[in-house]
This record gives structure tokens, C-alpha cells and sequence, in this order.
């Protein structure tokens, strides 16, 4: 029997630790996509209490939590932050199998020094442990001791990005915090709100001024060393339109009316098609995520907002629209780098085998397969995902792994994709799948772990 | 090599063993959803030999001899019993890799000591054997010496329940046998003899009249100890309709015209939101099975008729009027403990997460993803569905197993889905990703087999 | 570890290499579905070097290099063909965890006597060796030394056979070149050149006389050994309509006009229909592969056409549809002997299932779920494929291996498919799943190799 998530923790064969341990572990981290705040970062915020750091607003946790059967005043609600801890703890304890157990634990061991078990004995213990280590942590400690070289925030395009210039300005935080592009809510134009999203935008009164307001701020945020957008949609939509309906059913918006479902899809490709474009003269990464139904619960969306862990994976099938806007970009030779990503796994061997169609030479990996991302985050999440993209694409210029986290704890997640990614690796060389080259081995580890997507998101960092 | 389905069968590594024969296997069943005839059980239904035992209704063997090429006068025509058993023999002797391998074998060895191998060649031997067993063998004494404590049979609505009057006061037979709700034909507007079924019901001249009945029915069973409900459906439907238009689309029916497809979708939301209503206000189980093509072969179909091993699974996407459904009840906190089955196991992801967004704090995995059902119900289809819910759910709180089967011996099934739940534990813990905590592997393994579902039915064993 | 590719390549257990080594490298190959040129076998094709045989038509290795940044002049421009040699090598070098590593170097063991590893260091040796190796070798000696006994070509009702009459003819090559039907182009009525197609047939003034000329070209396919039919397509189409509706549609795209989406897929339907009752009346195996989506990049294809490594996997939903074809020729026991090949390895187990309701004793495995294809012919995908055979349906049964190529050397992966199966099969009897029976064991493995297709299709090799 291995030891409990010790040294070794999964990689079971030699060749396996050997690329870990003496390549992967060294790399620093790219953390292309994440949702810190940057204002936490510029004022180095620190944390009262490991409840504030692991429940503040860590959905995945609170659903662990409901599906445990405790009450929302524990998770959510009026309890102290104590007895919030003890239920996370002992809900922890049983959640054999789930990805939250390894990353709290690696959490834990990285970052509090903690070896032991956490569960609703050892709490009291854990508790006082990691509150006496956060009295000498802080948000930019954490960074800078999980070796970032560069995060990537998720921003409006409304934003004024004062944070971000703030620490572009700070020589003494020597790691790169870049604005992302993502202009959800200009593309909603279902929603009850968008009118007054618009306004927070300026005086927007056609589509053809959306769309120049649009740019301008993109011109901005790469101004500001953004190299990477993102949209999140239910699926991704293809509906062509001449750019008079277009206008026509944006001036319906503008006189309060909602556009029928065909229009708003139509709304939509035909914005989505103008920035890629722009993308693509920009060089910024094209991120398109899919799959997701969001707000399942209005009982619980009433109460608590959206990201309250009460989202879930789609199955609309949408391959064939989203060959279809690729194809409507790549036909003018416009498609910009892309990554694909739907929560569906179901689509990975799909999603791999459109970006085949449309890789070119301009770059290694052009269209990339996003990492197992959000409920694929765990261990036969991300092996299906590299295992697929290694059969029906190349894996060896894979850009790796993100964060997508809130958490300045969760670098943590890097290292357990580190670990299955080396622990594959290492099954096939050990099983005769592929030669035990040091050369090609630690050029395939090292790229997928760090040099990737240094190159992919061109952030020249040496 | 390890010898063929010996005492270790599936349980590879220490962990694994100990964990299966110290904990698992000593635990007793509840059997909350099967397909008994239970005047079989109160009238203890003796055998004369194997094949009426194992082929009589066994749809699951019939398709295995159909794709082996055998004649239909084998499987469900004039042939000999004898002959029967020859042909089945002959074909389960090749059917490496099919589960009906294991759960024969395993029937074999649980209920009639036989521990060799069934093939043509040993069929005679076997033929005898199982025969003079069967002398000494009832359903009642199958059902004991499995050590069932409780199974919920499938009932109509319409039914008089008499055999489980019965067998509650017979107080010689100590297994809780009792009825489940499973009103598919109320539903079933769309069926050419919708009204001959309305007329069993008794005198329904609106939809308000039927879902009184179907509420005063409801009420009866759970008087007889129901505390489960059954929905099979092609998929969950959601579509909304106002109580005028739904009695419209009734009455429509009434007058013999069948409603559009969209009428039906509106007819079957409306019943089935005000029956999840009352199983929540009665604290019955609502369990949803779907992803189902039934009677694909309309030869065989005017053959046999339903069950006849010419069904399948769908692919059709569920998910989101699934959620939708799901919603409507939670909208007034009125989902009651619910049970979501898809026979496409592609859907298993997407599930657990649709799970996840109405957890809430009333009682442990309030929302469940059902056991691997039918089509699935071997190892890989049992290590997908465990792997899926302790990676985005809660496994320490599930369910487990049941054997939605019509035969005595199907309880093998239970020791098939025990040995390969301890097998993935097991190998956990001996790779490092749980601890070997004694304390909390016990609890996890114990209520996966039989205490949760004892909480979860409220069924107070003890 | 494991030697790199040595004689045990993918075979863990004893049992796994007695199987492989005793039994199925042994068996001669029935390639019952290739894209390979009669004309070229006929007259023994011999090639300059390896970048013709290699590169010259193989998209699957074109989409790698497209993926791994290679310059499209390298591809499929004007580069040298030792310019080729080397982008592919330095491609092929880091392709970890891909089919085409594996293909490739069984390749260079079987045909070239080269042990060693392609990458971008080794390219000029490989080069020389090949090309010195290609002097002594052609078409039909590749052929034979794979120990190939009937190979099927993809051949268009129109296509005159004339190379399979003079291979039938040639006493000198003892091996079966067959016609396979592939009517594709007479059921792409949607195509804008689909009246120059009609006029290839002949005067085709009426559904009725495509049918008749169909037919007519059908029976002249079977009398020079024709055994299998073969239909490609997004979806299996299911849409009734009666004979004079599809007449009208049919002389609508007479007049020029292009029918809507509804009538398309009726035509394609009856026409299908019309087929398979045909297929049945003659034993002719219907071949029907679905769930892709043709020519992604209009781009590309713009400048290389079809096949051009930009098709991929697609995503609609086709069961229900599906199983509606094949109960309409099931209704009047007309369904062919059938095979099932989805693209979308998300189908394999609704396809499994299918299949079950449609299997007679008319002969084993009546319908067969094809081995796991093009995006799938990779490890994974096969032992999937095989698994959810296994488990719903009768592995003994079926009918193996196919390469789908247009090379010589695709028969590599015959030894693929086998070594994957044998260590699968094996896996099982060492893990006590399975007896250790010596003569089932070999029954099953040969027959998979080699037996069942022989008899499938009817090909009398004794």
C-alpha cells in the first residue's frame, strides 16, 4: 500500500516520478485563466480565518456540502465561521473519490505544512493550525511561493482596469497580472439587463457602434498586455445574417424588445464572428467555453446569485455549429489561436477532431483542447482529456493546465495536473508505448507544464 | 493467475478483499426496486427445473442467444425445456466479457453449489444438479437465504395491492414486501388504450379527477408501507401549460383524439409535477428512469410483446428539460427525495452535476444518481457510474444497489455490485488517494450496501 | 519496463502473449473494407520512396503535422519529397500517446526490418533504408507477405470493374480483390452535381428507374463476388413517405431544383430502403457509417478537396432514427446482414444495444457493431469498443478488424487490433473473469481474427 498522498502521491511507476520530480515540479506556472480579483492582489489582502480563504466563495465546496446533507445556514448562512469549518470537515472526511479531497489536502501540505488527515476529529487541530499560518500569508506570498510568472484575470470589457495598471507599475511584484477579454455581457442580449450593461459601455446606438466600442476597449486591454478573451455560452451559435438584420434586430433590442431565440443567435454569431476577427489581427487567444446549463435552482439563484454551485453540464449536441463558426472565421484565413472547451466530456473526442481541421502552420497547436476544466478537474477527467487529444491530436503542444479559481490557494491544482499528466506519460514509456527518450520526454513534459503556453499566449518571459 | 471466480473474484488488491469480506458482504439487502410478482411470493412459487427459473422471462438472456444466432424455437418457442438449457449453455459458454458470464456463475455458486464452469459440455451436468436443487428451493427461501430485508415491488395504481395485504400479516415471513408507485399508463395518454386504463382508475372525466384518484391511490399505498415511486419515460418532459390548457388536451383525449406531441409533453408535466408534489408532501421516493427506446423490432413486438429483449437506449439530449422539471418542484421547496436513472451512460457526468444544484441540507444525497441499470450493469458500467458520483457528488451517501430484475436469484447481483464498489475503494486507499482509516472506509462501505438506503427509504430496520 | 515496441508490444500477461503469439498472429486477414486501388494492384504499383507511400495520400498524417505547426508546403505542397520525410519525421517523434507512432513503426518493423525510432535525427537513415527496402517491394507483394486472403475495395455503381475482372482473372495472385457497392453519389440528391452523377447511370428519368439501374449494377457487383455494400453518411436518415411522394421529389431534382431537408431525407430513405431489401434478397452485407461531419474547412478544401484531413467527428443524435430503418426492413424480415459504425464513440453503447433488438438466428451476430474507426483505431477507442461489445452484446461473434486505408502498409494494423484484443481477452482469464479454457479461448480469438469475417461473408477460404 502507498502511503496517504506522500511524495509519490500518484505516480506509481519510476519513469513516472523521474519526469514529476525532475522535470515537471520545477516548472513555474502560467495561469492563463483564473478569477482573481486584482484588487486583492494590488492590496496584498490577507485572511482571518481558513473558512475565509475555503468557503468565502468556493461553489465547488458548497455543493460537496448540500449533497452531504448540511444545512444551508452552515454553508452559506449565519453560522460562525468556526462551525462552518467543522462541516466542511467532516463532509470532507467521507468524499472519497472527490477531486476536493486531494486538492484541500495538497492545499494543506503546500501551503500550512499540514501532513495529517482533515475530518471532523482532526478540525479543531487543522483549524488553529492554518489560522496561525495565515497571520504570515498573504495574497501575493501565495503567489509568488507557488512560482507564478503570469495570471491571467477574467475582466469586463467595461472595466477600467485600474488594478491591473497599478501593478504593472509595481516593480517590487515581479509577476506578470494580465487583463482578459470577456465580453459576456455584451453578447447577452437576452437579458433583462442589457440595456443598461450597454450604458455602463457609453452611448451605444447601433450594433456597428457596439461593435467599435468593443474594439476600442480590446485595443485597450492589449494595451494593458491582454493576450487571451473568453465567452461562455450554453453552446457555441452559428447563424448567419446579413449585417442589416443584424442592425434591425439590435434596434429592436435598443427599443425594449427581447429578439426571438434565432435572432439573439444570429445577434450573436455575427458579434462573436467581428471579434474573433479582431482577435486574430490582435493575436489575442480566442477562449470558447460550452456545455454548461447555469442556474439550475432559481430557489437557491434568488437567494444567493449566480456561481452558487447550482450550475451543471449541458448536452445539447454542438459540434456541428461550432465546426460551422470556425469555419466561417477560418475561411478568410481569420480564425485567431482558439481553445476549446466544453463542460461535456462527452465532446472531447468531437471538440479534438474539429481543431484537426483547422490546425495550420502558423503555430504549433492553433486550435488547443482547453484543460478538463470544472467538473472535469479530477483525475479520469483529465486523463480522458490528454489521452484524447494525445490519439486525436498532439499532445505535445498542449498549452496545460489553468486554475479557474478564485482561491489564491488553488496553484495546488497545477501540481495534481502535473502529477497525472507524468503519471501517463510514464504508464506509456514504462508499457513500451513510447521510447524512454530524455531528450523528447523532458521536451514534452516541460512544454506542456510551462513552455507552451509561454510561447502559445506569447508572454516571452526568459 | 488468479483461479476463475473464486472467493477473491474482482478484489485484486488486500484493501479490497478486507474491505468485501469483513464489511460488504456481511451486510444485508434492501431491494428497493424490483420487478417480483408478489403473489409468487405469498404463494412461495416452487420450480420444476432450471430453464423456467433462469429463461422463462429473462429478456436479458434472450437477446445474448439471439445475437449468438440461435433459433427463436431455443429462446422463446416450442423447443424442450432441456433443449432450452442446451442452447444457453452453449452460447453463455462463449459470452466473455458479457456480465450475464458472472451473474450466472455467481447464481450458480450462491444458490446451487456448483462451482465449475457452464458450457455445452457441462450443461447435462449442471441441468441435473440445479433440478434436484431446485426440490428444496421456493421463492420465499431464495429470498431469505439472500438475506433481504425489505424489496419494493412494481405496481400499478390500479392495483388491489392484495398480495402485499397479505404478506404484511403474514408475520412467518419477516421481509418487508412492499409496493411501489408506478403510474406509467396514467401517464400514457398517448397510447391507443389511454381510456380502457382510465376506466380501470374508475370514473375520470378530467384531469382534476384523475390526479384526485391517482392521489387517493397514492395514499392507500403508502398506507400498505410505499415508499417509492417509479417514472419510465423515453426522457423527462418539461413543457408548461396553464390547468385550462392541460383539462383542455385531457378532454381532447376523452373524446378519443390523440393530443400533438407537444400536448402530451404539456399533459405528462403538468401530472408529474402535481404527483412529485405529493410524494414530497407524503416523503415518497421519486424515481425517474429515461434514455430508453422500447420495442425497436415490431416483429418481435407482435411476437412476444413488451419486455421481449428488443429495447435499447436513446440518445436523445435530457439534460436540460430534466433540470427544468427538476426546478419547477424546487421553485417551492417541494422536490421530494428524488432517484435519476438514464439507461445512455453518457449521461452520467451531466447528471451528477444536475444533482448537485438541488442538494440541500434536508437529508444526505437528497437527489441520487441511480445505480447502473440494464444495459449497464457490469463492471465498467458500475465503476463509471461510482467514479462519476464521488467525483462531482457525494459516494459516501449513495444509495446503492438494486436488481430491477423478475427472478429470485438475481440477488447475486448485489454481491457482483459489492465486490467491484470494494474493489475501487480498495484500490484507492492502496494507491495513496484515501487514507486506510478503518473507521471512515467502514462507514462508507456499510452504507453504501445497506445503510443509507435503509435512512434514505425510512425504512427503520432496526 | 517494457522494451519500446519489442515482439510482447501491448501484451502485459502470459496469457495475453500465449494468445497473441499461439492463435492470432497466425490467422491469415480478410480486410473486409478498404479504400485501396484495384488499378494499382493489378499493376503491381512499386514507389519511388517513403514519402509516396507515406504522405502521398494519408490525411490522418497530414491533420498530426498541421497540428504540430508544420508548414502546409510540407504537407501537401511543393516541398521535396526528403523535405516531407523530415517535417514528418520531427512530427512523429513527439507524438506521444498517438496511433500513427504505433502504425508507423509497425510499419518500419514489418516491411522495413527497422527496430529503431523515427524522429527528426533519425529521418535520413530511415529514408535511406526505406527507400533502398522499396526497390524489392510493390503493391501485391505487400499484400501477400501480410498474408491478406480477400481484401474488399470501395467501388461507385458506376465504376465498371474492370481491374477486379482482370485480378479475378490473374491465376497468378491468389489473392480475392472484391467490388464493394458504395451508391453514395446516387443518394446525394442534395449535391449540385447530382443529374451529372444520374447521367454516369444512364437515363434516369424516375425513381423507379434508379432503382431498377441500382439494382442492376448491384447484381453485375455480386456476380464478380461482390459482398458488401457500404454507405456513408452525417446520419442513418429515417422519414416514411409513399412511392409517389418520392417519385415527386425525385423529378423536382430532375427539374434542377435542390428538394427541402425533409424531402431529401425521404428520398434517402426509401432509396435506402429500397437497397437494404436487396442487400437481403442477395446476402450482400449492408456497411452503414455514420456521425461525421465532411470538409470542415472550406479553406482547405478549396485548395485539396475531399479527404483532405479536415472531416471530424459529429454529434446528432441518430439512435432513434436509426432504429427506425432498421425495424422498417426488420418488419418484413428483410433486414440484411448489417454492420453499425458510428464515428462518435459516445454511440457505442446505444449502438450495442440496437443492435440486440435486431439479431435472429439467422446467423451469429446478424448485426455487428463495427470495429472502432478511423478517430477511434487507436488503443482506447478499440478496447472501448470491444468492452461495450462485450457487455451488451456477443464479442465471440464478431467479425474484427478492418483497415479503411488507401496504403499497402495499413496492414499493421490488423496486428494492432490484434495484440489489443489479446491483451483485453487475457486480461479477463488472468483476472479469474474468464476460465483459463484452452479450446474456447482459441475459438474465440481465431474467429475474431480471422473465422467469423470468413463466414460473415460468406468467403469460403477452405
Amino acid at each position: 500500500m502507498k502511503a496517504f498522498m506522500d511524495r509519490d502521491f500518484l505516480l506509481s511507476s519510476e519513469t513516472a516520478k523521474h519526469l514529476y520530480h525532475d522535470y515537471a515540479a520545477a516548472q513555474p506556472i502560467i495561469d492563463y485563466h483564473c478569477h482573481l480579483d486584482p484588487k486583492e492582489i494590488w492590496e496584498d489582502r490577507c485572511f482571518d480565518n481558513i473558512t475565509q480563504v475555503w468557503l468565502g466563495g468556493d461553489h465547488y465546496k458548497w455543493r460537496l456540502m448540500r449533497s452531504a446533507g448540511v444545512e444551508e445556514r452552515y454553508i452559506t448562512g449565519d453560522a460562525s465561521d468556526r462551525e462552518k469549518f467543522q462541516k466542511w470537515a467532516e463532509t470532507l472526511g467521507l468524499a472519497i473519490g472527490n477531486p476536493l479531497y486531494h486538492w484541500s489536502h495538497l492545499e494543506l501540505r503546500n501551503y500550512f505544512g499540514y501532513q495529517g488527515v482533515l475530518n471532523g476529529d482532526t478540525a479543531e487541530e487543522v483549524w488553529q493550525l492554518c489560522n496561525e499560518k495565515l497571520k504570515t500569508l498573504s495574497a501575493r506570498k501565495l503567489i509568488l511561493s507557488s512560482r507564478v510568472r503570469a495570471l491571467c484575470t477574467t475582466d469586463d470589457p467595461a472595466d477600467s482596469l485600474e488594478w491591473h495598471k497599478k501593478l504593472a507599475a509595481d516593480e517590487s511584484f515581479p509577476v506578470k497580472v494580465l487583463p482578459s477579454f470577456r465580453p459576456d455581457k455584451a453578447l447577452g442580449i437576452e437579458k433583462p439587463d442589457y440595456l443598461d450593461y450597454l450604458s455602463r459601455l457609453g452611448d451605444i446606438g447601433s450594433f456597428a457602434a457596439l461593435k467599435e466600442k468593443l474594439i476600442e476597449r480590446l485595443d485597450y486591454f492589449v494595451s494593458l498586455g491582454c493576450r487571451v478573451s473568453d465567452h461562455g455560452m450554453e453552446s457555441v451559435p452559428y447563424a448567419s445574417a446579413t449585417m442589416d438584420e443584424v442592425e434591425a434586430i439590435f434596434r429592436k433590442r435598443l427599443a425594449g424588445e427581447i429578439p426571438t431565440a434565432w435572432e439573439q443567435k444570429q445577434f450573436k454569431t455575427a458579434l462573436l464572428l467581428e471579434l474573433g476577427r479582431e482577435y486574430h489581427r490582435l493575436g489575442v487567444v480566442m477562449q470558447l467555453h460550452f456545455g454548461v446549463i447555469r442556474d439550475n435552482s432559481h430557489r437557491v439563484f434568488r437567494a444567493l446569485g449566480p456561481d452558487a454551485g447550482i450550475d451543471s453540464i449541458g448536452d445539447q449536441p454542438s459540434i456541428k455549429e461550432l465546426a460551422a463558426f470556425l469555419g466561417a472565421l477560418d475561411d478568410t484565413d481569420e480564425l485567431p489561436r482558439t481553445i476549446l472547451y466544453s463542460l461535456n466530456p462527452n465532446d472531447n473526442a468531437a471538440l479534438v477532431t474539429v481543431m484537426g481541421a483547422f490546425q495550420t502552420g502558423e503555430t504549433v497547436g492553433k486550435v488547443q483542447h482547453g484543460s478538463a476544466w470544472w467538473f472535469n478537474d479530477h483525475r479520469s477527467g483529465m486523463v480522458d482529456q490528454l489521452t484524447t487529444l494525445a490519439a486525436d491530436g498532439y499532445l505535445a503542444g498542449f498549452v496545460g493546465m489553468l486554475t479557474d479559481s478564485r482561491s489564491f490557494l488553488s496553484y495546488a491544482r497545477h501540481e495534481y495536473f502535473r502529477r497525472i499528466l507524468c503519471e501517463l506519460i510514464g504508464g506509456w514509456v514504462e508499457n513500451g508505448e513510447y521510447p524512454s527518450d530524455e531528450k523528447a520526454l523532458r521536451q514534452i513534459v516541460e512544454g506542456i507544464c510551462f513552455g507552451n503556453a509561454e510561447q502559445y499566449f506569447r508572454l516571452e518571459m526568459h
